[in-house]
C-alpha cells in the first residue's frame, strides 16, 4: 500500500472509523493514481476501487499488486455486495463537501450504512502540504509557465485580438505539458476590469493595459501565474495603481511563512487598499495542487495557519468599473522561514 | 420576466413551494442567461441573484430591466439580510443533485429554512425538451462538427500523432464556434479499445482503426459526434464488428420517436450484441444541450420515454480489450413520428 492509502487508514482509525467512502475524483486520485470515474471504499478489510467497463483497462494499467486496490466493475455488482462492504462497521466517513444531498442518502441505502460520518475535508487538509515530488511537479509547471510568458511578450503585437493570444498561449503550454491548468484570461484596456475576463475579440491597441492569468499542469500538477503590462506607454492613470498592487503583492510574499495567519495577510493588503480607497474585492491567494483552487483559502474570511511546504498563489488585485484592472500573482512554496516564489517572471513594468 | 423563469414560478406554485435556491449554474445559465458563479434565489416577492465582486460588472451587462432579477454583491450581505429572503417561506425547493450535504446544512442554517425540500431535477427535466433557439443552437454545432470531421478526414497522414490531430479539431473548433463540448477523443490502433481514450502520442499507423469522438459548443449548446475509421485497408476481424455497431445504430435511430421508452431501446441493442457474444458496456445515449452529458440516459439501467424536440446521442460501441473498439454515434432530434440525425457524416466504410 503506497504511503498516502496508508495515511488514510491511520487517520481513519484515530477517528474511531472503521471505513471511508471516497468520492472525489482528486482525492482518488492523489491517493491511488487512478485517473477514472468511480468510487473508492476503504473497508476493514480491503481498498476497493468501484468503476465502470470504460475505465476497467486503463485502472488495471495504473495498479500494481503493491497498491492493494481490489478493482470491480460496477455492472457486475448485486446489492448484496454493496450491503456487505460495510458489514459490521458502525461508522463510515463521507465527503460532505463533495457528495450531493441525494448521493448521501443513496449511500446510506445502498451500503446499508448506520451512520455516515462527515470528515471535514481532512483528505483535502492532507493534500495542502505538499510532498518532494509534488512540489517538483509544480516547480515545472511554474517553469514553464514563465517561460511561456517570455515567448508571449515577443509574440504580442498591436492588432491580434486576446483570443488570438490565448490560443497561443493555450498552444504553447499543449507543447510543453499537459496543457493549460484553467481557461487562460487574457484580458486587455477596459476588459482588464474584470477578474475573469474571458478573452474576446477586442484588439490589442496602443497605450493598452493587458493582464494575462495563466498557469499548465505537470504530472496533474497545476501552476498560476498573473502578469499586467503595456502596450507602448504606461498610462499615467494605472502607474500609481499598479505600484499600490505590486507593492501589497511583494509584501504579502514577504510575509508568507510557516504559522502566519492568512487572515491577517489579506487584511494587511485590504487595509492597505482601503487607506487608498479601493477594496480587495477577491480572495488575496489560494492553494494550488491537483486541483488550480485548493485549500487553503487567503482572503479577509477565512483563518489558516500556512505551514511549510504548502503552495498557495500571492495575487492582489484592484479594479475599475469599465476602465481598467491591475492584477500581479505569483504561485508560492511557503517555508518555515520565508517564501520562495516558484514563477520568477519580472513585476517590473514592462512596456511592450 | 423571461419565459423559463415564468415556468418555474409557476412550477413552484404548482409543487405548494413557496421558494426556491437554484444553485446549479448551468441550470442559472439556462433559466437567466447569467454566465457567473452565484446563488439564484426564487423568493415571493423576487428573483435575486446574489454573486461576488468578480462576477458583478458582467451579470449587470447581461441582465435587462424585463429580466426581473436583484443583483446582490454576497460582500455586501448580513447574517439578517440572508434570512429575511425566505421569511414567511414554509418550503423552499433545492437541488438535491447538485448541492453537497455540507452546502445543503448551511443553507438550512444560513436562510433559516423550515423545510428544504427536494425538486427531483426538476429544471433538468424542462431542460430535456429543447425549444426553437435551442435547437437551432445545437444544429450550428452538429454542421461545424460535421464541416470539422471532412476537414479532418483530409488532414490525418500516416506518421501523425493522436495528440497532433486532436489538436487540429480543438483548432478548427476555435475558430468556428466558441471551442469544443468535451475533451477530443482520438485513439488509434489498440487505444481505440479504450472508450473514453485520451489523445497518446501514439503515431497513427498503415492499417490502424481510428476513432474520433467530438463536439463543439454554440451559445452553450453542445455537439456530440463519434466516428470510426481506417488507414489504407480495413482489417478482416474487424469487418464484422463495424457492421454490428452500425446495423444497432441505424436501427436506434429508426426506432428513436416520441413515447419510445429508453431501457427498451438499450435493450434491444444489448440483446444483439450478447446474440453475438459481446456486451454494450456503456450507455446507449444520453441527452444533449447545454451540459454535454444530461437527461435523459438511454441506457438498460433508466426508464425514460422519449419526447418530441428532446436532443440525445444514439452511440452503440463494442471494445475487445488490448486490440480494438468501434463506436459510431450521432446527435438526434426527437419527433413525434421519428428521429433527425443532427449529424449528417458518412457511417459507410471509410479508408484514408
Amino acid at each position: 500500500m503506497n504511503g498516502k492509502m496508508q495515511w488514510l487508514r491511520n487517520k481513519l482509525l484515530s477517528m474511531d472509523l472503521q471505513g471511508m467512502i471516497v468520492s472525489n475524483p482528486v482525492n482518488i486520485r492523489y491517493l491511488t493514481n487512478i485517473k477514472a470515474e468511480g468510487l473508492l471504499l476503504v473497508t476493514r478489510k480491503e481498498n476497493i476501487f468501484i468503476t465502470d467497463g470504460r475505465y476497467i483497462e486503463d485502472v488495471h494499467n495504473t495498479l500494481t499488486l503493491f497498491d492493494e486496490i481490489v478493482v470491480y466493475d460496477m455492472m457486475g455488482l448485486t446489492i448484496d455486495d454493496y450491503e456487505n462492504f460495510f458489514m459490521f462497521c458502525e461508522k463510515v466517513g463521507f465527503e460532505e463537501n463533495y457528495v450531493t444531498y441525494a448521493k448521501y442518502k443513496e449511500y446510506m441505502h445502498k451500503f446499508k450504512i448506520n451512520s455516515l460520518v462527515e470528515t471535514e475535508g481532512m483528505i483535502e487538509k492532507q493534500r495542502m502540504i505538499k510532498d518532494e515530488d509534488e512540489i517538483e511537479s509544480i516547480k515545472k509547471a511554474c517553469k514553464i509557465t514563465d517561460e511561456c510568458y517570455t515567448y508571449i511578450l515577443n509574440y504580442i503585437k498591436p492588432g491580434m485580438t486576446e483570443k488570438q493570444i490565448a490560443r497561443e498561449i493555450d498552444d504553447y503550454y499543449y507543447k510543453h505539458s499537459e496543457g493549460t491548468s484553467f481557461e487562460t484570461i487574457v484580458a486587455s484596456g477596459e476588459n482588464t476590469s474584470k477578474p475573469h475576463a474571458i478573452p474576446t475579440e477586442r484588439q490589442i491597441q496602443e497605450k493598452d493595459i493587458i493582464t494575462i492569468d495563466m498557469g499548465c499542469k505537470i504530472n496533474g500538477y497545476c501552476s498560476d501565474m498573473t502578469r499586467t503590462f503595456f502596450i507602448g506607454e504606461i498610462p499615467n492613470d494605472i502607474k500609481p495603481i499598479y505600484d499600490l498592487v505590486l507593492k501589497n503583492q511583494i509584501q504579502t510574499l514577504n510575509d508568507m511563512k510557516e504559522n502566519f495567519n492568512t487572515k491577517l495577510l489579506a487584511k494587511m493588503v485590504d487595509n492597505d487598499f482601503r487607506l487608498n480607497n479601493f477594496d480587495l474585492i477577491h480572495a488575496l491567494g489560494h492553494g494550488v495542487g491537483l486541483d488550480i483552487h485548493e485549500a487553503p483559502t487567503i482572503s479577509i474570511k477565512s483563518e489558516n495557519l500556512l505551514k511549510e511546504n504548502m503552495v498557495v498563489t500571492d495575487e492582489p488585485g484592484i479594479y475599475i468599473a469599465g476602465k481598467f484592472g491591475v492584477r500581479i500573482e505569483d504561485t508560492v512554496l511557503i517555508g518555515k522561514g520565508g517564501s520562495e516564489p516558484l514563477t520568477e517572471s519580472s513585476k517590473d513594468y514592462i512596456v511592450i
